[in-house]
């Protein structure tokens, strides 16, 4: 017998009839004789339904009660699963965030957990019930609402693991974490494990199976991970500590990323305080930058080259454009049809000479590679974005192989 | 300056729009210079909806998880009137029940509250803040989350006003209390006044504008009351304490009630503890009696008559039909084509006549009585259904006249 924090998205809970296969899989978990502390999303939609609500009222609502808001879809789902849990027999109680303090600070919609009092969810275990609890929300100090951010459910339930000392399972819609995406590359597996290093590389490189912050905290904390599908009963990738054997597999992921423009500030004079002084402005109109790379030429000028998302691509433009002059640019280019795709493994820090057989291999079938970025487990290169099926194809059947199996 | 406590029933935050209008409404006020405590339903339909939902998975769902679902509904309300009234420049912050503790005993669905702590709210409104409270929750001394049963909003707006030792307004779909129904009865006048206990009254009678013990709790705590309309400028009715004045008027108002059903058992012998076996079982299946009359004979056998709710009548009917031979009865008689009619007013106290001349006037038209019963302010008749309108009407004419102006 032993404790267990299973995740339910909100895919996997959209709608009555989901609900119920949730609570099969859960009461059967029970009967196996297990203890069971259920985190749930808010209803596919639910979310978005209420801010459309909110945003109707005002485009820029009071983030206090916005929170307020969007913590009831949370709360309906946790009810809908007890009741639901209940009728089948399984005995069964719900929390919200504020009923088992899952404390927070208060930087309403994007707060981060404190702290979790685990004594009432551990009552209600030891009297033998499922304890449902409500995913995405906590209180503050003041018993405010707040809300974690997109994808918040995933840290509740890493959370609670770490508070309760039990493992997590995250159920989403599809089966694992796939060392590429399957409908690009119809060569990609799913990986049976995988390390937590590696699972935020490639959380950050696009992929949408786990919240960053979640990782994170899985990490520190030692909460082992296991990402399944709620539609079947395969297990799926375990994301855990690093093993000793992880480091003889080069490359574990191959990852794309559509969401790429590129701006190039052209022959800048090379001197102290280009850099904050060209990304200041973007830092303060909240854009993301993702790579930047800066090339020291000859004749003291560089090129300044750098990508944000494609949606903050003319605002990023129009404020590089206004400050071109100011920091003595011969001019700016542009790309907007740009894509990143990065390989990730843990054997990239013992083993050389990995970067360059991927540069080789996109050699081999003539993609230019415009921009390269690397960190001590991944290295992304930005490729024009009609090459990006034929990228990650050629560098998963170079690193990962095309046969059924895993390799070891 | 002073402090008033505003409440908003689900059709008057049935929409953004409407929203939108409640905000204006309140801010206007503030601008006025009153404190301002509003109270909203949730909007029109979602506790349906959410009920809906429970009942899709368990038509018996668990009364605690129940409370959870519905009482997301207020919440959703609370935050989206706190966004709207921020947005027009009116600061606003929403309290849930355990956020202000609203403590109520713990009888899920249908909980009593028991005390309030204002100091936080006192403190909201020290700030500036117009404070906006979920209506219908609150939270028992485990911190679960209560309903206090349908119209429960009303009853939380009057204990806040308690609480506070504030005013308190009812906003609604009509403009207030009427003579009589309006639909009914074109000559039905809006009431300026009424004392607690022909509120009482006519609420019990089956009129839907006030919730019972919303006035019970006004009445015990001496908080005057405002209904009005939240779609016009117009004065509504008040409720308040009896006044010397009000003795003087015969009738109050005219009331009617479709939902009436009645059973006859025929020829019982009249021995004690008949009542109790007769209406036991009744009473077991959680089927409410309104009227009972018992009428002894000469020959020592008596009829029993009572009225229940149509919606009972099949199974009410099924279980006195099962008692009837060992009562003794020699038949059970049915009509379930009976309505309600009653007037209510204060000054029956103190006139004699007032119920001889409702059935004079009833007589007059040749309506016939089937039962009659009374209180110390009011007098019920039940007669056929057919003749439910031209009662009302002849029974408004003969105590409250025709005219468009008040009597006094």
């Amino acid at each position: 017998m032993s404790l267990i924090v299973q995740k339910y998205g909100g895919t996997s809970v959209g709608d009555v009839v989901r609900i119920q296969n949730v609570a099969t899989r859960v009461a059967a978990r029970r009967a196996g004789g297990d203890d069971v502390v259920v985190v749930v999303s808010a209803m596919a939609g639910e979310t978005n339904r209420l801010l459309g609500l909110a945003h109707a009222l005002s485009p820029d609502a009071d983030e206090r009660e916005k929170d307020v808001l969007i913590a009831t879809g949370e709360q309906v789902t946790v009810a809908l699963l007890a009741i639901a849990l209940n009728a089948a027999g399984c005995p069964a109680v719900s929390f919200l965030g504020h009923q088992v303090r899952i404390a927070t600070d208060s930087a309403f919609g994007k707060a981060r957990i404190k702290s979790i009092d685990a004594s009432r969810i551990g009552a209600a275990l030891a009297a033998g019930k499922v304890v449902v609890v409500a995913g995405f929300q906590g209180v503050d100090g003041a018993d405010n609402i707040t809300t974690l951010g997109r994808g918040g459910s995933d840290t509740s339930a890493v959370a609670l693991a770490a508070a309760l000392h039990a493992g997590c399972e995250i159920y989403t819609d599809v089966e694992g974490v796939f060392t590429s995406d399957p409908r690009l590359c119809p060569n990609a597996r799913k990986l049976a494990r995988i390390s937590y290093d590696e699972m935020l590389e490639i959380a950050s490189l696009g992929a949408k199976v786990l919240q960053i912050r979640s990782v994170e905290l899985a990490k520190r904390f030692g909460v082992p991970l296991h990402v399944r599908s709620s539609f079947t009963e395969n297990e799926g990738t375990r994301v855990v500590e690093e093993e000793a054997s992880m480091e003889d597999v080069l490359v574990s992921g191959v990852t794309y990323d559509r969401d790429e423009a590129k701006i190039t500030l052209v022959h800048v004079p090379d001197q102290p305080g280009l850099a904050a002084r060209v990304f200041g402005p973007i830092a303060d109109a909240n854009i993301s930058v993702d790579m930047i790379i800066q090339n020291a030429s000859a004749d003291g000028t560089t090129d300044l080259t750098f990508t944000v998302p494609k949606g903050d691509f003319r605002r990023a433009l129009a404020l590089v454009e206004a400050h071109a002059r100011e920091v003595g640019a011969a001019g700016v280019r542009t790309d907007a049809d740009v894509a990143k795709v990065s390989i990730v493994g843990l054997g990239m820090r013992s083993h050389a000479g990995v970067a360059a057989k991927m540069f080789r291999t996109l050699a081999e079938v003539g993609i230019n590679i415009q921009m390269i970025s690397t960190s001590e487990i991944k290295t992304s290169v930005v490729v024009d974005a009609k090459y990006v099926e034929l990228a990650v194809r050629v560098l998963h059947a170079a690193f990962l192989g095309d046969a059924d199996e895993e390799p070891t």
